[in-house]
């Protein structure tokens, strides 16, 4: 009775399941850290002079978003092509079979979106800022959707070298690839499913039942929520949802972007005070572009905190161990200024 | 022209299948590093002192092998109750819904593998003494695979602080979980459904590919194989195959033991060897406990060496990008000695 009583206490872990991948994860809080000891240790230099930076004298660029409050006409954000692509466009998409395997050359789009300040990160930025950026984001992504062979679109941010940013200069990347990336397959074939047995979408579902709750909600406005995901993959994983179903980010009107960069910057400003600017990951999952039928899905952005190291029993168990509970995450994150 | 061919030189990139996942990744050999430079810039200073290290002066053993070339008795390997674990036993499995979510309570087993060395990784063991090791992993295995509630138990081994190793001292992992990880059910499924295609295991129809061709190939003895897989999820990704058909890693005879131990030896050896001792995480996949029929898996060991950071697309998009192609990877690795 003693050792049942102590453990209940001292480990109150959960095994929980996402409700769109039915992944189970671990919640074990019992590695009893506080929310504040989640902040990094010791900042990162990792600032190179922005003498020696490859983005501060881009001038190839694709596309611009001109500061708008200046005469000048000088740029607030570009996108420029990746020096270094993982997918290029220079020849036709073929397909060929060595033995079992199938293989195709590596067609696609890789673009880095750049702001105009060295230093300052998304985090700091102002609402009409954020807006700019996201504004990019839309306007490459609706350029690149009309591209031959493109299925879906990546656009993500890393911040901080052990987030995988290997140049300071905030900046986010856009790839777009011929194949659907497996996450986005798996959470459609979760989304569809959930259609056809309850004939509703698993993140209007899931979001009625949340802002009802309240417990993991960090901030909303009219039209987007941002909180902390019932099963959370990493500790301080954050989302932020369009309200209204959705499945399409490119479709987003003025009104919503405006709405988009609120909750956004937000989501951003609070995780960068709460945990002392930590490393992070942020990207958008969006319907595939090109036809079928997505109406079952909902387009959304989420944040990982590097907060820990990935190691093992994540890597080779497929069960992503959290170490704060989702709720005690969210209520850290909506009390940090 | 001028410009397709400068492409086509520069960024030789892929798309690869996974047959078992059916998941695509990017070999993308434009980022342009040799082997050689996957190497660690600097070792990192992460040797607390054995006075200090709570592994060197453990004495709650569950079980041991001794060193059997010892009169004394001394152990080898012990394994030890995790003291902050991320399941533990003390209840009930239990399940309940909160709203639309189903949660479990963190019911499992989670106990740690150490050897008696404080400094000399796996990577420097000899056969005999990788043979200990895996012998207690079995043990362990067979214990925990009889309890009730137990659907998986993950055998897992992170090296270097970069890999998730919160103690320098050399230790596995193991844990035992009342659901069945959402990678390997991935991974159940698609060999099921090669299998009802096929007619044959998936990786039986791999390896007899891969020896044949013999690019991918580092190292092999009777019966066991080490390589490079086809579609590497990251840089230097090694795994250990058993050659025969074999779903279930604790069937394992004596003989086979000791030759699995020859393999995962020399693997780490020159992983160790090539790469300047990099951090890395290894685990086994193995068919779930408990009954249920997979006759059609196959099981087998993971190696991970932590050459890059994982990024946002990576995480995002689900498409890993390595950096180096599989079989450049294994040629190196064949050599390195």
């Amino acid at each position: 009775m003693m050792i049942k009583k102590k453990l209940k206490n001292k480990f109150p872990s959960e095994l929980r399941m996402d409700l769109v991948s039915n992944d189970w994860v671990i919640i074990a809080t019992g590695r009893g850290r506080r929310p504040e000891s989640f902040a990094r240790e010791k900042r990162e230099k990792e600032k190179a002079s922005s003498k020696d930076c490859p983005f501060c004298k881009e001038d190839n660029i694709k596309e611009k978003v001109a500061r708008r409050d200046k005469k000048d006409g000088s740029w607030f954000v570009i996108a420029i092509p990746n020096k270094y692509p993982a997918l290029s466009s220079g020849r036709q998409l073929t397909e060929r079979k060595e033995g079992p395997n199938r293989i195709m050359n590596g067609f696609g789009y890789h673009e880095v979106i750049i702001t105009a300040d060295h230093q300052r990160p998304l985090a700091l930025f102002s609402q009409k800022e954020v807006e700019m950026v996201i504004d990019l984001y839309q306007a490459r992504y609706l350029d690149l959707i009309k591209k031959r062979y493109i299925k879906y679109i990546s656009i993500f941010h890393n911040h901080g070298k052990s987030a995988g940013a290997s140049v300071a200069h905030p900046h986010s990347q856009l790839i777009a690839a011929p194949v659907i990336d497996p996450d986005l397959r798996g959470s459609l074939d979760g989304a569809e499913s959930f259609y056809q047995s309850q004939g509703k979408c698993v993140y209007c579902a899931m979001l009625e039942w949340e802002l009802k709750d309240g417990q993991r909600i960090i901030y909303q406005n009219d039209k987007f929520v941002v909180l902390c995901p019932f099963a959370s993959q990493v500790a301080f994983e954050v989302r932020v949802y369009p309200k209204k179903h959705q499945p399409y980010f490119e479709k987003m009107t003025e009104d919503e972007k405006w709405l988009f960069a609120d909750a956004l910057g937000k989501a951003l400003n609070k995780i960068y005070k709460g945990l002392d600017n930590p490393a992070h990951n942020f990207y958008i999952h969006t319907a595939p572009a090109g036809g079928g039928d997505y109406n079952h899905y909902h387009w959304h952005l989420n944040i990982l905190p590097k907060t820990a190291t990935w190691a093992g029993f994540e890597l080779g168990a497929g069960i992503e161990i959290s170490t704060i509970e989702p709720e005690k995450a969210a209520e850290f994150l909506r009390k940090a200024k």
